[in-house]
């Protein structure tokens, strides 16, 4: 072990590293890119280091400005040794080799995941271990319990809470804000948190953005929740799932979401944001992340199981998910699509949607049917319910959204006539996102057609957007050597001739 | 694209990193961790970025001093942009999802490895998928010559030129430099190289680390085996296998080294290396990495088919691998065993395999036979052959072992008499690596008794050497915590009474 004194530099490496002279690190027998357990009181972290011969002196650490956070002051005394072997890669190890995890092997592995104590080629070996070998149900639910107890937990003083999620893969589909607005006008009280887009063109936490705000402290969400009943706003800021943040961050690059993972992610998010009922949307169809009835019943028994086992009450919508639902892919074109249907506009797929989710969540609470539902989104009190919110969250509802789109604009068009047998989401969403969106919030894909309609050669199937030119271009190729629309021969039944 | 001036900077990562300032990265949509491309001439590299306020001015990159080797001079013209999703991704993905990569699949994988575009996380899945999915022989022929394309190769003017490895996991177990010794006795030409220790408690090249330097450029190693018709050298520096390398970074802390992966990375290696006749030492038996006799001659026979692919005589020999060869492990424990048996001496499992793996390499290259083997040794020429080699490498065969032994020693008695029925592999391996090994060249594990010998309670059946006093505290802790000998009564066929 070895006592150092705090020096505060300037940097941010992303991942947690501290900087050591040369000599400190030899002195421990550690080499660049080891990882050192960093004492400071009662403060226990795990970090890599960086070693220099000059940039720190002997007997000094280069720590991040942020880690006054932990009360280090200059010159304090900061103690480091080599970071221990983490009991967890036996664990991972025994995953790999399709052995189901006890108890406490889970409960080990979570906090090692909450404390750092993990590398990144760790942390990218388990998550494929889960995606290969999955998670037993007593693997999903212990899993859940250990994520949320290493999470913050919001409570409330109401009883009534509810929230809603899907389980995502469908472009487009942005019913969240509908719902929300709808339930709240009920006045069921709908504390929901959102996450950006992991690897979709929007999240809802990103099209919200559009609107508002959605970056608050937990006491900055209940005063909004207080005011309006409900709030729209990103989770991750919140810290109720640290654990599910980082599996997240190492499931992104191969867009790896195993089911059991899936399962607890959500369960723990609504258990530690103090929700009491749950409904889950599992959009199901070819195309989307569940693609066959079986599938998706499965799923469905194993969220409600998983929830009881928490003391929520979960419900599953079984949905269309076989296409973009609504016509907007990305943040604007989804605000777009939901500002029209708040307005009693917008496309009918979505809007019939968001009704028959509110109504299930009317239900489950005893709160109504999808009469009322449909009355709250008819009688325009939803929209005024959603402007309360976005207030609340310091946006304004009167922006005009046209403007927000990205200047630059490309249509496709249909090069043969016949029936839309099938629209890719896969496509959809990589044009999307080739075209910027997420990040670019004006970028993205509007639908002319959905599946089962007519279409003549040369109609314009979509519109591509993007805020910049290069974007635009890589996103059309993407467009021009995919197949994103099949369209048949009318009420053909012959698929091939082989 | 951002074009930035050079700024020599003081730092080692351990991991390649860049540094801009904060603006400039915001300028490319870049946060701290992200990865760019970083071009100078028709150098192309990526790294991860780290963000900084003040140490980088904006319009600079910090560069460690290494970037020099690239010619890079300071202030010299740097483009950076961020890194392209790489096409691995999505192969890393079909391998979890069990699929048989194609040949430019594979050549594509090896290609990111080396040019580092692929983060750890991805890297941490990759080998969890080649371990859980495995490779098929076309795919682990296509990785071999992938892994060769992308290293350098050595040439030799001579024609035959032989070559061992084994695939390890057995203590003790090192032939290597007495095979050798006998092997370039007889006048074949076999420049070794080996591997520093992963999960054991030495490699060869550790070993022979405590009799003299084992790293060295191509141009030091022709002249050592021009000299001495061999060398005992650490492969790593030679760059001649820099995708395995960094493969087996990625493979060592989860202690991950699926068959396929194996084959590649040792024959890569050995065709790298200029050989052409080689020989697999493939231990079997319960403990050993192959366990059953039908794995390792399916083993064998992929090595050879592989092997023949890349137009090298392979041959395989199936060796008692159930129990710890030698009596030490460890570096300097076991450099006492080489140089006993050498010196005519020395434990008789270890003297009687590198005879007949000798023995392999004399035949199958049509030199001799175990006669001519054991004459080498019992000469003396293996001894004076092996003398040279040390001295060629900048060694003195006339050191002091025993004195380089760890100054903390503890022994471990048997608790009851009857006959070794078993010693564990994984258990002694355990202790040596906690009691130093291979760090600490004198710490490791002295053995006293073999499997079938008779011991009564009370007499030594291994000591614990350690430099560190608390590393031998910790060694001994694992010894007595775990089985390490298994003592049964004598002749007793019952294993068991339930």
């Amino acid at each position: 072990m070895l006592k150092l004194k705090a020096y505060f530099m300037d940097f941010e490496p992303g991942i947690p590293v501290v900087k050591l002279n040369a000599d400190d690190a030899t002195e421990l027998g550690l080499r660049p890119h080891d990882r050192v357990e960093v004492r400071y009181g009662k403060t226990l972290k795990t970090a890599y280091i960086e070693t220099t011969c000059t940039m720190v002196k002997p007997g000094y650490i280069g720590l991040r400005k942020e880690s006054r956070k932990y009360g280090v002051t200059q010159g304090a005394i900061i103690c480091i040794r080599p970071a221990p072997r983490p009991d967890s890669l036996g664990i991972i190890k025994k995953k790999l080799d399709d052995m189901e995890l006890k108890k406490e092997e889970i409960y080990t592995l979570i906090k090692d995941i909450d404390q750092n104590r993990l590398t990144d080629i760790e942390l990218g070996a388990l998550v494929a271990a889960i995606y290969v070998q999955g998670f037993s149900e007593r693997e999903t639910i212990n899993t859940t319990k250990a994520m949320v107890k290493h999470g913050k937990q919001i409570t409330w003083n109401k009883e009534c809470i509810v929230d809603k999620h899907s389980i995502g893969g469908v472009p487009g589909n942005r019913t969240t804000p509908i719902v929300i607005a709808i339930v709240a006008a009920v006045g069921l009280t709908i504390p929901k948190t959102s996450s950006r887009a992991i690897t979709s063109p929007a999240g809802t936490a990103d099209t919200m953005e559009v609107f508002c705000d959605v970056s608050f402290t937990p006491k900055q969400i209940k005063h909004i929740v207080n005011k309006t009943n409900a709030c729209l706003v990103w989770g991750g800021s919140l810290d109720i799932a640290p654990v599910d943040d980082k599996l997240i961050r190492a499931e992104y690059p191969l867009s790896l979401d195993p089911e059991g993972q899936v399962i607890a992610s959500v369960l723990s998010k609504k258990k530690s944001a103090g929700s009491k009922y749950v409904l889950i949307d599992i959009p199901m169809g070819d195309g989307a992340k569940v693609s066959r009835i079986d599938k998706a019943r499965n799923l469905a028994k194993k969220f409600k199981l998983v929830g009881r086992k928490l003391d929520m009450h979960v419900e599953c919508a079984i949905t269309k998910g076989d296409g973009p639902i609504g016509r907007g892919i990305g943040p604007v074109l989804e605000a777009i699509d939901i500002m029209e249907i708040l307005e009693g506009k917008g496309p009918k797929d979505l809007r019939e949607k968001s009704i028959e989710l509110a109504a299930l969540m009317l239900r489950m609470t005893g709160h109504g049917d999808e009469e009322k539902a449909r009355r709250m989104l008819d009688s325009g009190l939803a929209l005024k319910k959603f402007n309360e919110i976005v207030v609340a969250q310091n946006g304004n509802p009167k922006m005009d959204l046209l403007k927000m789109l990205g200047r630059y604009k490309e249509s496709i068009c249909a090069d043969t006539s016949g029936t839309i047998e099938q629209i890719s989401n896969t496509a959809i969403c990589g044009i999307a996102r080739i075209a910027g969106a997420p990040k670019d919030k004006g970028a993205g894909v509007y639908l002319y057609f959905k599946k089962g309609q007519k279409v003549n050669k040369g109609e314009k199937l979509f519109d591509i957007y993007a805020e910049k030119k290069h974007k635009l271009k890589n996103a059309l190729n993407r467009a021009n050597g995919c197949r994103v629309y099949h369209i048949g021969p009318k009420e053909n039944m012959l698929i091939e001739e082989i």
